[in-house]
């Protein structure tokens, strides 16, 4: 299980699929999925965090319980199966942007986040997770490019971004093995030439 | 706040109504609401919770988190600001149904529903809660007399049922001050002065 993480604007996706599409020419059966969402439960409660229903927007930590119900139906249904038919999965997203988001830009604290993993999907890692990182001025131009915010998240302001980004790499430094940091600035292709070389330990 | 529990066909609905009426007589200002649900947010999560989307149901985890997500919702957005105002909230479920069907006949176990509960909302409590319990044969046939099961949760076999009034027994016995536990059995009206009679050292 291969997750890719960073802030938004950073290339997760697209370097998501052409990770995929290299497996996928070596012979590898390659699942590729995203979060929140995945399967069809998760992507109903993704639908709720982006768009919240009536005017007050959700609490700090009732979005935690969301990503957490979300992320535990995709363990499930989707994750778990997949690994235990010996398939590659590839995850745009996964608990590390919880820990970023709402344990470090949002205040709750990454022992309360990890907590709320712990019980809904049993703690399960990604054998190594992906960390895009970049200029984030360049990052924020490039986000600026896709027009007005998207979501609930995404027009949160600059300062939480640069919390977010600030999180991630704490989080990465304490888990070195855990983490590939790659430098996200440059043509896709390139970023994805750095991608695969490291994960070259992983790769058959 | 008064918060209603019990099994399916109970009458919480009714009492609870019955109850807002006679404190409205009263004089009080009275928010009646229901869980999961009372704000935009948690009644959204209440249709994902009944209706799972796709076919392969929530997790008993995925479940709890969404319970502690509509929970936290409701607390925060309407029975918090109504209790700072000085009104009186009566509610149709709480915490303690989580307690009794996810931790008790679902088998997270209490501490783990009261982990959840403690993140999401800071622990609250009802000032008092309204344990309606009777003849469980004759709760079937009320609830029999409904027709076809409504969701996902009534429809579950009778011996899940049977665990959660166990398990809401053993609650209410462990907390003798917080719990009423009341004879639902009998007309209406009658079962409704038993709850009044409950209530006295509450009520001005």
């Amino acid at each position: 299980m291969i997750a890719f993480e960073g802030g938004e604007g950073a290339g997760k996706s697209t370097q998501a699929r052409l990770l995929a599409e290299a497996l996928q020419a070596r012979g590898l059966t390659v699942v590729i999925t995203r979060e929140p969402g995945g399967t069809a439960g998760a992507e109903a409660i993704r639908a709720l965090l982006l768009h919240p229903p009536g005017d007050a927007g959700w609490t700090p930590h009732a979005e935690a319980l969301l990503f957490a119900a979300a992320r535990a139906d995709h363990v499930a249904h989707l994750i778990r199966p997949a690994l235990a038919r010996g398939e590659w999965v590839i995850c745009d997203r996964f608990v590390d942007s919880s820990r970023a988001y709402q344990g470090g830009a949002g205040g709750l604290g990454d022992a309360a986040v990890n907590a709320l993993h712990a019980f809904g999907s049993d703690s399960l890692r990604p054998d190594r997770v992906i960390l895009l990182e970049g200029d984030e001025d360049a990052l924020a131009i490039r986000l600026a490019a896709r027009g007005q915010a998207a979501d609930a998240i995404e027009g949160r302001p600059a300062a939480y971004h640069r919390a977010v980004a600030a999180a991630f790499r704490a989080i990465a430094e304490a888990d070195p093995q855990g983490f590939a940091r790659i430098d996200a600035i440059g043509p896709p292709e390139r970023v994805h030439a750095r991608i695969l070389d490291s994960l070259r330990d992983l790769l058959p």
